[in-house]
């Protein structure tokens, strides 16, 4: 261990992670950031199922590869003796198992977290699924957009009047891994002072009825069934997307005072003494006519060309950025946000980096190869096993 | 302290929380529902902004209710000499402070962390900002949809070839707010090890870029850029929302078996013979004609209807439900993941409860109700302070 490990602060918990494909992965990836060690246990046929999703560099899954690295592997059959032996010694050591199996599945097994709490009263035991270990619906497979569509989430995106879309990323599989990382933390901490393991119940679906608290609570408050917008703001105007010569911006216009600021950075003072436009209120009741007008005027310029000059008239904007924009921006790299990462025999692809910034720690997090199947077996045999079990 | 409150795992753990809005407020609700106490320190004059953010039931908020419950609030003027010595008495018995004004604010109050971290060397030291505490942007406001826009979410999710749409909620400020209590609980298990506290820096634009791991791997290998598609998987059809007689559903068909079992419920047998769609790498080829062909078919039939006859012949698949329908669900309930909340003199509002479930907890987290500004000023200076501070 050298002195970089042990200032990251999860150092000294070792995770056994079952898990496969996205929101278990992203968790213990979380994790393994801030200094766990993830022993990442797969099937010995073909192991992690995303490790077989494209695109791929030297053979391997970039997929697989972007959420999985700084991790150990080893393959076991759980349906195996043997497999089964190796698998409880790496149990009797570790602080965390995590999985994410159907429910019902880890019981079969004889793994459920009934048969694991009396033998290993400190292990912290979390189970990741679509829709809980509860309920109607728990025994369902769920997928990141059917459950994106069952929790809300799609019903309040996507344009006014037309088809709800999916938000582009697996927000589904992601917030389950962000609230089973909290929860595994929270047990941890109540492991250190009342020296107990515990069960931690994570639904992708809860996820997603979480993520909804504004929506839900207004809905609740007032009976208005919330709807797409775009990209508007339901009562501040202008806060929207506006297309200028070669792309979109956001204009974050929140009192009248910045409007006034809006239009002289336009050139156009007068639009603020317009009786339509003058007063927010005014604005929010004719907020598709000023959005003519200004992209009619916003037309003229590219998106750098606007925000210099919204920045030194002081209007809050941003400009909308694609990956490419995202991997030439100086303030993604100053925070390390897009680091390298080796894959394959020589090769490197850039990933996202850890957002969770200690002083204690680099600011990258250091990001290593994700293993290949079962690379690590031997050494952690040698490690977990008691010598009786002739791991060779 | 009753025995269910020591029961939850962050109990004994106390917060000075100096957040305003979402993203600071939500990630102390995190930390609140899973046992912390939270003393939110706001500004005497109108408190928390979010207080003045509509919907109101009874002139409270229904914004700031839904996010600040379980919270004890004291107002205190920073820039006050009495004000001063009582924050720091807080201070002085604090585990975590947590922040999210814009970068320079709280050293120019003399509360920065280089201020701080001599005094209290155990405080854990929480800072969110729109863009980190460091880099070209760093003094930059930022909002929800300036983060949505700059990070790259908003370029990866709409129509193809459309306008892009903000995520209907605030995945900026929420995403960080979970990032940052991660980040938080890590520092606290690193302290119960080494005794010391530490800094953290969590930004906005970061957890969005976090968020974009796999859209960035992907343009990293392959130069191609992420663009929105709607609802549709980029490689596997069908995998969309498709429109029925009254509202949407999904379909989640992964292989060409479950397509034939698809085209069977359908009543349509025959297209899985037809060769444009019996396997994947024709069915991705003509994935609009087959939508055209789905749609015109699903017409017939209700969401309800639909997903009965889907459920009995095994195909995946999801209701694209509204804020309504959430109130409605049996597994919303079976997990109580919307539950009611005091508000107002005698008003009751129903919000999302806590998704990070552990068997030694009440499902719901138990939600009180919000504070009203300076609510526990008295019992919370009667334990703090010391009596020569004099608190009457």
């Amino acid at each position: 261990m050298t002195s970089a490990t042990e200032n990251k602060p999860l150092s000294g918990i070792t995770v056994v992670d079952l898990t496969r494909v996205l929101a278990g992965p992203y968790c213990t990836m979380l994790l393994a950031d801030l200094g766990a060690r993830i022993i990442k246990v797969e099937d010995p046929k073909g192991g992690d199922d995303s490790r077989h999703i494209g695109p791929f560099v030297d053979g391997e899954s970039v997929y697989f590869a972007s959420i999985n690295r700084n991790k150990e592997s080893i393959a076991l059959d759980l349906k195996d003796e043997r497999g089964r032996a190796e698998f409880e010694q790496l149990l009797s050591k570790a602080d965390v198992l995590i999985e994410n199996f159907r429910p019902g599945v880890m019981d079969r097994l004889g793994y459920g977290w009934n048969d694991l709490c009396a033998k290993y009263p400190r292990l912290i035991y979390a189970s990741i699924s679509g829709f809980g270990q509860t309920g109607p619906l728990k025994g369902r497979p769920a997928y990141d957009m059917v459950v994106q569509a069952m929790g809300g989430l799609m019903s309040v995106t996507g344009e006014p009047g037309g088809r709800p879309v999916r938000v582009g990323v697996s927000v589904g599989d992601i917030s389950a891994g962000l609230y089973a990382a909290i929860g595994v933390q929270a047990a941890l901490l109540k492991r250190a002072r009342l020296g107990k393991g515990d069960h931690l119940d994570i639904s992708m679906l809860d996820c997603q009825v979480a993520l909804m608290e504004n929506p839900i609570a207004r809905y609740s408050a007032t009976g208005e069934l919330p709807r797409p917008l775009g990209a508007r703001h339901s009562s501040i105007t202008p806060f929207d997307v506006f297309s200028v010569a070669d792309g979109f911006i956001v204009l974050a216009v929140g009192n009248d005072s910045l409007f006034k600021k809006l239009c002289v950075a336009l050139e156009r003072p007068e639009w603020a003494e317009d009786e339509r436009f003058a007063l927010l209120e005014a604005r929010n009741r004719n907020h598709e006519l000023l959005k003519q007008y200004l992209e009619s005027r916003l037309q003229s310029g590219t998106k750098q060309a606007w925000a210099d000059i919204f920045q030194s008239h002081g209007v809050p904007h941003g400009t909308l950025n694609g990956v490419d924009d995202l991997f030439a921006s100086e303030q993604v790299e100053a925070r390390e946000m897009i680091v390298p990462m080796p894959i394959g025999k020589a090769g490197e692809i850039k990933v996202a980096s850890n957002p969770v910034k200690l002083d204690s720690m680099a600011r990258s997090c250091g990001v290593g190869r994700a293993p290949r199947l079962d690379e690590h077996r031997e050494s952690i045999l040698r490690e977990f096993c008691a010598p009786a079990l002739d791991i060779k």
